[in-house]
């Protein structure tokens, strides 16, 4: 096992501002990679510290820390492939019965390497289930009016049933009017304004639940991690991840706390959760002592920290320091191979869904 | 000072389901009083209990509470006046430079006594600023499509800024297609959910932000009471109040706890929290030993209780017990007096923003 370093102290340790969340979060779901310099390396020989194990909201103010991984593993992996293996199954159904293919458009402008890989990702997996993807590659200095010309066009395309705009957009394009021009029955992306409110709203249902926090969601339920009554921290409140990810979990009667930048002393809500859903893109941010014995940790961080000993000089780790995280809370998901593919299997699941929903197939 | 009942134990204190939460909660902003057995009477003679003055999350297990109140009061009634007043002189400032007079369209459906109460006294409120009010009274019996017709046409009058259409509608009527008819630019109680999306998102303004929620936030406000970084506790998840409530804390930077129905140990939240804002309709709910020392509270309850004592049969009194609440509390909002006044003040305010804005009058 790779040691993950996990040095800066959960004192010093702090949220980031949220405009770098922003980036961070972004640069995670669809930029470029953004590389740390490696903390210290952590001891691998924890000393036992006291504990409080009781369920109260009591601070558990050093977590006992053993020598040994203990929690369950939420293999996102495993998951998102019985998922694309379920939408197959369907969508070959809905062939058969009414002669209709889910598509899938995708809008890349520019010559984003990393968007273009992001774009590629998602044709191969549209493929993978049977969906059909169109793809329009517009130059980088296309003009709003052009992309919204495609948006228009797919928004009435009976074929397109689904519509992404990949981002980040050229720096010349408001990105809310793109955004916004997309109609709300294609939205599979969820983030629609309109979509977000009756996400809040209760006695209203969305048209689609943002992937990324719908992956995290599915997660627990695909373990069997009861949400009901449950104390959930959501750290970071973009408006992608951390905003819809608390959300969601209320609808699911959990009480929620969103944990952000300006939170003093985070640690001390995530030692009361027994849910904790990372996405501030801050590497091994959430220590062991901030967790409470027994907690389901969702870490949907994937940062690139250097690494001079991998072929690739970088790799990948979560918000959540893992090593440690991994020897109190009951099940955690790994980075990667945790959120991460859940969310392309989410957007095909939502491609899917409004395919039943336009044409009324059950 | 009446002495006010709070005899339920904290222990046994459980929130509403929450059914009955909107229904107190609509009962309470426009619905018909809602009577409840009074509770017996709290003893006047408080025992000194421990004390745990940590601004830590460490939980106050007990509460100090001496036998004199010491909160601020925070003045709804004067506020709202106040608030009023700067009503007056904007709208007749816009009257003199652009001939514009705000308007505001109420639409009653059937006879209920409150919701006409609840009518004259918006209309009311309208004169006394100087905002043109148009009432519209349609029998019990009236289908929606002639409810939809008088929507409609609000929707293009010139003359309308605001249109409102009071609450509860008949049972045949489906009251989200109706809320959903009136156009967002005229939305002034902010209830739709694109509207909701906004206020959830950040990057993003909403058009109007809904009455209630809007009113408590301009109490702590106008007290000084600063929210950033603050850790507040909203109790209620309703659509109207505790859900947008609990947006525009995080909008200004607070980290917020919702405490509902399906909340465990609900005391174990509030004891932590610096500012508490309770929407449940639950006559005394919160008790002192809920309350952390020094937190300010705005009681959103207004809940009738039976008191022989009084001519009218009934007392109202918030889901806070006033009487413990204000010895341990910064500051707190009474009841009556408190957040009502402000939620009529809100609705001027946005009837006044609209026109502003249609206008675009500065």
């Amino acid at each position: 096992m790779v040691c993950i370093d996990c040095s800066s102290s959960s004192a010093t340790a702090r949220l980031l501002p949220m405009s770098h969340q922003h980036v961070a979060l972004r640069r995670f779901l669809r930029g470029p990679l953004n590389l740390r310099p490696p903390c210290c390396s952590f001891p691998r020989t924890f000393k036992t510290l006291t504990v409080h194990s009781s369920a109260s909201p009591s601070p558990v103010l050093a977590a006992s820390i053993t020598s040994e991984a203990s929690a369950k593993v939420i293999d996102g992996k495993s998951v998102a492939k019985q998922i694309r293996d379920e939408i197959t199954t369907e969508v070959s159904r809905m062939k058969d019965a009414i002669g209709v293919i889910p598509g899938l458009a995708v809008i890349l402008v520019g010559d984003r390497k990393d968007s273009a890989t992001y774009v590629r990702n998602k044709k191969k997996s549209c493929e993978s289930v049977g969906i059909n993807s169109y793809e329009v590659r517009l130059p980088e200095d296309s003009t709003e009016q052009e992309l919204l010309k495609f948006i228009s066009d797919f928004n009435d395309d009976p074929s397109v049933h689904g519509i992404l705009v990949q981002l980040p957009l050229p720096s010349h394009m408001n990105e809310q009017n793109i955004l916004n021009a997309v109609c709300i029955e294609k939205d599979v992306d969820g983030f629609h304004p309109l979509n977000i409110g009756r996400l809040a709203m209760r006695g209203r249902e969305p048209t689609f639940v943002p992937c990324t926090p719908k992956g995290c969601i599915e997660l627990l339920h695909r373990y069997g991690i009861s949400i009901k009554g449950k104390r959930a921290v959501v750290i970071g409140r973009s408006n992608i991840v951390g905003m819809p990810a608390a959300l969601l979990l209320q609808r699911e009667d959990a009480t929620v706390s969103i944990v952000h930048s300006r939170t003093k002393n985070p640690e001390e809500f995530t030692r009361q959760a027994d849910i904790i859903i990372s996405a501030v893109g801050q590497p091994n941010m959430v220590r062991g002592s901030w967790i409470k014995p027994g907690a389901v940790i969702i870490d949907v961080g994937i940062n690139p920290v250097e690494d001079p000993k991998s072929p690739r000089g970088y790799r990948l780790v979560g918000d959540v320091c893992y090593e440690e995280a991994s020897k109190i809370a009951s099940a955690i998901t790994p980075v990667p191979g945790g959120v991460g593919p859940m969310t392309i299997a989410m957007l095909l699941s939502n491609t899917f869904i409004s395919a039943k929903r336009i044409h009324n197939f059950r």
